[in-house]
């Protein structure tokens, strides 16, 4: 079925209409996710579906481990047909799960297959999608131009090759597809590999990193290489975010003590808030957006870790993040001028109406929505969590500046769920204003359709529209 | 249009029945607001509408900031027209945000105003108000009376100037304004400011402060003053609320301590949890309730702090409150036999539930709702607020011991919100009813909505009803 | 009303359908509750409707509390018939509240009872219900089987007398009545009563507990006997749950200190760390399920504590759980090969998507579900809980896989809170395939409803289906 006749998750006769007429065919401007872009500087073709489509899908995984199907079958050496068919059989079982929406979405969109998934259904999906792998429409970028995408923003660590993107930029292929830096081992001074990414850097930059000034030297460097290339957002992991006001001067004490050696705890929460601040400060002096997701809880499972990789699909939600801690960083960057852009994630959605508050707590004159909170992230992004971030941003915020959905997927299917968020906002919508609380008036729902679903987003990656 | 033709937020017909024919016209007693005495003493007219709705509404800036206009044509010099402009053209950008209803409301409401107002209808409304400000029914009084008011509650500072008070009391005017104790400056041990209050303190008490049965002297004589003119509540807001038990000989001693300088941190709170104590129980020997305002982060942007002042709109939810302490006051106060009736607001709704249910934590024989989660509070006050509150408090506690609305308000025309409060009031009754959650008997939810928009909050101030 | 004709609570056509057809008339497994195994083994006939539904129901109490009863009529000396006359006259005070559900719901199962009872109607039902407390169907074991019950885990400390669970196995009867074992006295090595304890354990070994591998032996042998009289469960409440990884040797060191004196407070932590793991461990040898009550704020009001007992419904909700330190505890056992099914508690809601999302954490080959977020405990277990639990755990986790519901009560007639969940829930699947999240497929449907509300808990327990 294509998105043209198919009514899914428009309940309304409105969301219908805002949907088919307004949101549908939108351009699609996915400004954070992990894709490969080395997969669409060449161009790559998929050799069977569990490659295509389960293989680097943490989101299946965890699901399979919650209905019992034995690791070996999922992360661990099992034939990729064994793999597929363990996820067919897990499908039923995901009913209420967005795997259970975005499936039968991805399986509609990309391979025109209608039937719902399941044991009975996974032999002819297995054959039906053999016959199209070959097809340009299934290559890493003829999927993503089914999307309508014209912008793409993959994360890449301060050091990772950025040759894919500069061979894609001399390509001409129309879909832009941008670097956007995600700033981890910067600030991973506790971490026993931070003398090597040190060393990494320092060899990067053709120059020793002997102080702290040899080292943000080194780093400006790199943002320089990092925004020729078209990037316009960073990102950090703050997993327990905690924040210490530590000047310059003192970073670059604390800088050289850690080359000396490790610090005591408090010590690495100073050298990585000073480090944060001057990051900050510089993300600003480039107009970059400064996207920080916080609490996550990614030590859970060690065996899991140990059997399937750092990004393997068990990690959790963490504690809320501390607010006077986040408050006193935008403060801290406000008042050394320096407050860029700023995209709020919580993996814990209790800290979503404190973040959709914070919109309103900092501000720069001409600039709407200076601070965010970010899309529903991760474990939350599914209808319910769309739903409630929707009504936090509405309610504490000003829906109008949402610069949207994002996302933050490894998986080149996942595209599709823009159509998701879309379908699921102009539903929110016409039922908001079916209880009274927005207009029933289809064109003034346009203009909040249309800046939510694409105008903000551009407009913020600084694109022409 | 006139509350009596219009069926905004009722999309239930018992809804409309219930709101209609018996919430509509119950009486407003608004038992905590900013609202300025003295601008009801004297009857105040306005000169133009920035000055009556626009100038002292944090909320609109908060909106204004969001929206990127300048902070000059918000809190700065700009002329009052074009602060009044630039709300008018951010009013399309709030779709979604109460200040959209709360907009339409009070245009509709005290100026029959009924065009959505724009850039477009700026102009319009501008004119047309300012042929009425100078009518008796857009006076301060005029305002109120127009809302049926009966009782308002001001929030005034211990040392705060009453005579406005006193002045209204002398006047006859039919509706009660009375003082209520925001006891803020009581608590602020660490704050630099806290010996010139004591001096002023002791200045107004005729005699130096020289320990803390001085100090507790003088405070009473001062509540004593308060109850004089019709006090019946306190308030305190506690940001980051600790409590240490400590009892009064310690308290004295820690006083004395603080005369000398400033003291740690543990000290502080010793100190504060014991002079919060002794309060406690003396609001309760009065019969006054106490308010605890939790979980605000007032600390956000020093930038804005400096050009907007201390109210100025940019505060945030906080952390949520720690549980154990709150209890751990609760039951010393109760165990003093001081506990007084207990309003607990929370800034941060994740604490929502925890509030409700210690509604059923302390009693006391004969009084129905000892202690309450007060109503949906600052940034919470919307429709998705006003409905989780409800939710929380029907589920976790007697949704007909409520005390019901108020507005906290700086503004004469928020008084409208409890038009806002009971419509939704009487919809999600109707949902409830309509769910099976409820007896669709209008009568019995008649006694209910009677209760919670009026009768509970009227024998809370020992109103003659 | 019998259940057959009654649609409460079901307003969807295809909720009626899933109930009628298919929840109804499952059997129930109650697989925790605070049941009277005695009461079962004589089939106790009850004197009067206070005793049997009044007198031992903490959350009636603390209804009665909110709305201002005296403690003397709740808790205290006060007769019979006062006692059932005040609740009688708090239960229409209670609309919104489950109480007023429960109470409808149980007069109509238990009693044929369907006037709404309040001051008007106690004297109808108190002679309506004294007619018939003698007959068979209201005994102990009648109201069990009303409910359709086949199986029924009490709980029970370490030490508690299981003779009436041994007559039970004896007796025949077709309900099984197992013990579960509420480890909390194993953990409470900060209590004055801890010695105490370990004395009496001592005494039910035959051997004194000189260290830690005697006081581990004493302890397996009364597993065993648990285990022998079909204990498939244990239960720990966790309160301020922390969690400090320490081996057995230093457990074993800790407890000798202890076996001397009191612990300072991180050794506590540390030795029940210790305790709790090596508990964890041998339940998952045994394959019992691990049950964490996580959360509850049991210190509240003192005055209440001394006058209505330990258990008096005072409690409320605590701060939300430490995950690190939860994630931290699950490692451990799984890396020490020992992590047993696991369901997770929160009396405080928030919590609820970060348990839900540990679902994915943790996982064992060939179980699905091993941990979950248990179903909406306590205060949660009201319609909005039982939708948030749902909501939670279909978005985070598979609702497929969910143990399902269990009482948690001490009064024979909360058994009917079944059909109260199983109503919410169809209704929920019937709203949820409305909006397109679900199919509206009822056999579809009917598979997830009969492994939520019976296959589940009874794969759990190991019953025979």
């Amino acid at each position: 079925m294509h998105a043209s006749d198919d009514d899914r998750l428009l309940a309304l006769p409105l969301a219908r209409t805002l949907f088919h007429e307004v949101a549908r065919d939108l351009p699609v401007v996915d400004y954070h996710n992990h894709l490969d872009a080395r997969a669409l500087a060449e161009d790559r073709r998929f050799a069977d579906l569990t490659e295509l489509w389960v293989v680097a899908d943490p989101y299946k995984h965890r699901a399979m481990r919650i209905a019992g199907v034995p690791e070996a079958e999922i992360s661990g050496p099992a034939p990729a047909r064994v793999k597929f068919d363990r996820w067919a059989a897990t499908v039923p079982l995901t009913l209420g799960n967005p795997l259970h929406a975005w499936t039968s979405l991805e399986l509609s969109r990309y391979f025109d297959f209608s039937l719902p998934l399941s044991s009975a259904t996974a032999d002819a999906l297995w054959l039906h999608a053999a016959a199209r792998l070959a097809s340009p429409a299934l290559s890493a970028r003829g999927l993503v131009e089914q999307t309508r995408a014209t912008c793409l923003c993959t994360s890449d660590l301060l050091l990772d090759d950025l040759s894919a993107h500069a061979d894609l930029a001399r390509s001409g292929w129309k879909v832009k597809v941008r670097p956007s830096l995600r700033g981890d081992d910067l600030l991973a001074v506790e971490a026993p590999g931070f003398p090597d990414f040190l060393d990494a850097l320092a060899r990067h930059a053709g120059a020793p990193l002997r102080d702290y000034d040899a080292f943000r030297a080194a780093v400006l460097h790199r943002l320089d290489e990092f925004d020729a290339l078209g990037c316009r957002l960073a990102d950090h992991a703050l997993n327990d975010f905690a924040y210490l006001e530590t000047d310059q001067a003192a970073t670059a004490s604390l800088f050289k003590r850690r080359l000396e050696g490790p610090l005591p705890a408090a010590d690495q929460v100073r050298l990585r808030s000073g480090i944060l601040h001057w990051l900050g400060v510089e993300y600003a002096r480039r107009r970059w957006t400064l996207q920080l997701h916080l609490g996550a809880q990614r030590r859970t499972s060690s065996r899991l870790r140990r059997l399937a990789g750092p990004f393997g699909g068990y990690a959790g939600l963490g504690n809320p993040t501390d607010i006077p801690a986040l408050c006193a960083l935008l403060d801290d960057l406000e008042l050394a001028g320096g407050l860029p852009r700023t995209i709020l994630f919580s993996l814990n959605p209790t800290l979503l109406p404190a973040l959709a508050t914070l919109t309103g707590s900092y501000a720069a004159d001409g600039v709407p929505g200076l601070v965010q909170a970010g899309p529903a992230w991760w474990f939350n992004d599914h209808d319910l969590g769309i739903r409630q971030h929707l009504d936090a941003l509405s309610r504490h915020g000003l829906l109008s500046t949402f610069v949207g959905m994002t996302t933050d997927s490894r998986s080149l299917l996942s595209l599709a769920r823009h159509e998701y968020f879309r379908r699921i906002l102009c539903q929110w919508l016409a039922e908001q204003a079916a209880a009274g609380h927005f207009p029933a008036d289809p064109a003034e729902l346009s203009a909040l359709v249309r800046a939510v679903c694409h105008d903000n987003a551009a407009s913020q990656l600084r694109l022409a529209s």
